[in-house]
């Protein structure tokens, strides 16, 4: 493709001079993300300014050569990995925090900004920003933004969406738009912001975040219940939840996500249960804080729990934190692939949806962790397999599909914090009916009229319903 | 129109029976809203199903006749108000609220039904819908979620889009579809709940609502803080917002705003003030709320507040509160008419705003009552007129357009809460740029391509900026 574009290298060396990537070696590490997806790009090109970002769009646009925009490339749907010969355009040279105002309550960060870089940086200055994805110490705001991403405590604070104020965007054709601005509230004209957040790189290039933050919570504590029945654990869920109490997180680990949890790095999780509640709560109040934690013991109790740890310190809390966010290169250790979903379901259904997930890794004899944040509902069955094994990953797309179709039905969605991605794009009829994607579409069309950005993600190939493509 | 329209008026009867109004005094009240504009429409159709809703958009479409979509009517940026000889289609007769459920935390509710009888119903269940606009005796949800409707407590809970989960939408060929669902995480494709909320019924008219509820908080209370001086009430409010105290609103009211309240119905503010600031705090801690409350008035104290009154009880905590949202009508008494703005500046620039809204007033002989939730920098500055009056209107157009400018000089927005309509269409552009405008463009043209669907709003006309017209 690269060698049919004559003069493509040479235009955008001279638009991005230094950030052109061309040798097989340095393009291989663009062509993953943290699913098992892997497709090596043409190219890779690394501007610094949003300038250059808009000279490769127009370079992309009068050749039509599609462009995958690409952060960190730790997401977990595959938005990341190029296709249909796409260069990659990578925002990782463009990391700095351009401003933090602790009067406006703001941070504006070019995309390539780490998460937990910028959570250090407002924490010096009082502040907080709330959303937590477990790759937080690897992936950038732009990703967080263009998936939309969650985390465990989004829970009470709400995902990277409710905190993007403004977004610089280069669209196809290389124009810089900006929308929203510096206040919290904004209802000028249509909510494009929320349009591109989690548009996953289909309509443009996300260049500059403006964030909301907050003040930081004076304290914050947790505690881990053990379940010897997950049935239990979600119907101690739902009861805190009722309770007016809203905590920070409750994250569910089962027994076998719990194995591969000690497996990795032993932390001296209760292997002999059949699943934890790791419960955070924070607040300005360390007096509320115990009362809370001490509703949520008795409800835990009620509902059938035999052991509720209070963390007595904040690196006690941390080493639970720590084994909640290893969860995903623990199960990396166990098998070489998974396949991991991010289904998210009503509270009602949370219980019904974990016996159905158990019931289909039985049926399908596939290992299926179980975790996530069963607060909201959002949870990761993650499927372990070995992707060279044919035989294996059949039975792991019959389950997938499984899975997606008891989400459905229970009432819920593909995705609570991923993305669609390459992963799910073949169901997204199954959720979202023909006349709402056909919405889509159109939307689709009317912004990226020549297909160029990011082609093959979040809508489905024709040819119906499969569960991935490798 | 309708007349040049043979068979229209069968048509709609024979899709909506009983629902059609055509004669002159049924229609009067369906071209108001709570602006000073008025249009007459040619014909009103007040469905109760969306079956009725969808033919009469396929009606609409067949014959290529403008619909405007209309809740109650009690909007502040004339959007409900029908242009170019568009039908106005009500949705009034469809109040009906199809589900609160406690353990799922939603509630399902037909577009018509009025905001403060879904407050009443979920309460009783211990649970809490905050989206409180002024108008909330008066105005739907449909309504709410067409404008994206603010309010007091939008500044601890965020406004109603914030509360959108999922909503039925008529597109305007009359295809029905869903988007969202009832979780609360939700990243399946591209966010079209967040795009038809705040569209103002130009993409489509809305008929059902998911809405997020919380748990009701256990306590809450109010306190008035009085200034002789209204800066040093913006800075009381910034450094309440650094203190770390998220109260559930900070409401201004200046004191030309506490005139009018007190002729209206005299409650006892201090007239002698230059401004009063209102607190609202609540949660499941009264002794919390006590404790937020003597921050909140050691700050104020600190930044030259003259008294604090802590209200003792409910019921003055709810007289407050009544006279905050009694503003918009006790204006009304004092002149014929008002122009409303919504504007909604960065914290830093709230000083600045109002220094200059009062050198406006002075410069154009007007009254500028300044009142709004100052907390989140969502500021009305209502310039009051005579409609009648062109010499006075030419001066008010004058003044607002300054109003306008001084607020995206100084880094805000034109609309906080109350939407675009017709009041606010031509300084689209000076808010937004032309190639976001440009963007919203493309997105109306590829969802409504007839043009149908509420013609006349959002949208600037061609001709550049004038203040509105009448």
């Amino acid at each position: 493709m690269i060698d049919s574009a004559p003069g493509l290298v040479e235009a955008l060396r001279a638009a991005v001079p230094g950030g052109v990537l061309t040798e097989p070696v340095d393009l291989i590490a663009y062509g993953f993300d943290g699913t098992f997806y892997e497709r090596t790009p043409p190219l890779v090109v690394l501007p610094e300014t949003v300038e250059q970002v808009s000279a490769v769009h127009r370079i992309a646009t009068a050749r039509r050569i599609p462009i995958t925009p690409r952060a960190m490339g730790s997401g977990l749907s595959g938005g990341a990995v190029p296709l249909a010969g796409s260069i990659v355009l990578g925002v990782a040279r463009m990391d700095r925090i351009l401003e933090i105002d602790e009067i406006d309550r703001v941070a504006v960060v070019q995309a390539g900004v780490i998460n937990a870089h910028l959570q250090a940086e407002v924490e010096k200055r009082g502040l907080f920003y709330p959303p937590d994805p477990s790759s937080l110490k690897q992936s950038a705001i732009g990703g967080n933004v263009a998936e939309n991403a969650g985390g465990a405590r989004c829970l009470k604070y709400g995902v990277t969406g409710d905190y993007v104020l403004a977004l610089q965007v280069v669209l196809p054709d290389g124009t810089v738009i900006r929308t929203g601005g510096r206040t919290v509230k904004n209802v000028t004209g249509y909510d494009l912001r929320r349009l591109f957040t989690g548009a996953e790189g289909t309509l443009g290039t996300i260049t500059e975040i403006t964030l909301k933050l907050l003040a930081k919570p004076k304290h914050a504590r947790a505690a881990m219940a053990v379940f010897d029945r997950i049935d239990d654990a979600a119907h101690a869920v739902t009861a805190v939840m009722a309770s007016g109490v809203l905590p920070s997180a409750i994250e569910l680990v089962d027994n076998l996500t719990m194995r591969c949890i000690e497996e990795n790095s032993p932390i001296g999780l209760p292997l002999d249960a059949d699943a934890i509640l790791i419960f955070g709560v924070d607040g300005n109040y360390a007096g509320v804080l115990a009362d809370e934690l001490a509703t949520i013991e008795r409800l835990a109790r009620e509902h059938g729990t035999r052991e509720v740890r209070v963390a007595h310190d904040a690196a006690e809390s941390e080493r639970l934190w720590t084994a909640r966010r290893s969860i995903s290169p623990a199960l990396a250790r166990r098998r070489p692939n998974k396949l991991g979903e991010d289904v998210c379901i009503p509270p009602r259904a949370i219980a019904e949806l974990v016996r159905r997930v158990r019931a289909i890794a039985a049926e399908h004899a596939l290992e299926i962790p179980l975790f996530g944040h069963i607060g909201d509902g959002n949870l990761h069955p993650n499927i372990l397999c070995d992707k060279t094994n044919a035989e294996e990953m059949a039975r792991v797309a019959v389950a997938a599909r499984a899975i997606f179709e008891a989400t459905v039905e229970l009432g819920g969605t593909l995705s609570g914090e991923h993305g669609i991605g390459l992963l799910k794009k073949q169901f997204m009829e199954l959720d979202l009916g023909p006349d709402t994607l056909a919405v889509m579409r159109k939307i689709k069309d009317a912004l990226d009229p020549l297909g160029i950005m990011n082609p093959g993600k979040v809508f489905p190939d024709p040819g119906g319903m499969e569960a991935f493509r490798l």
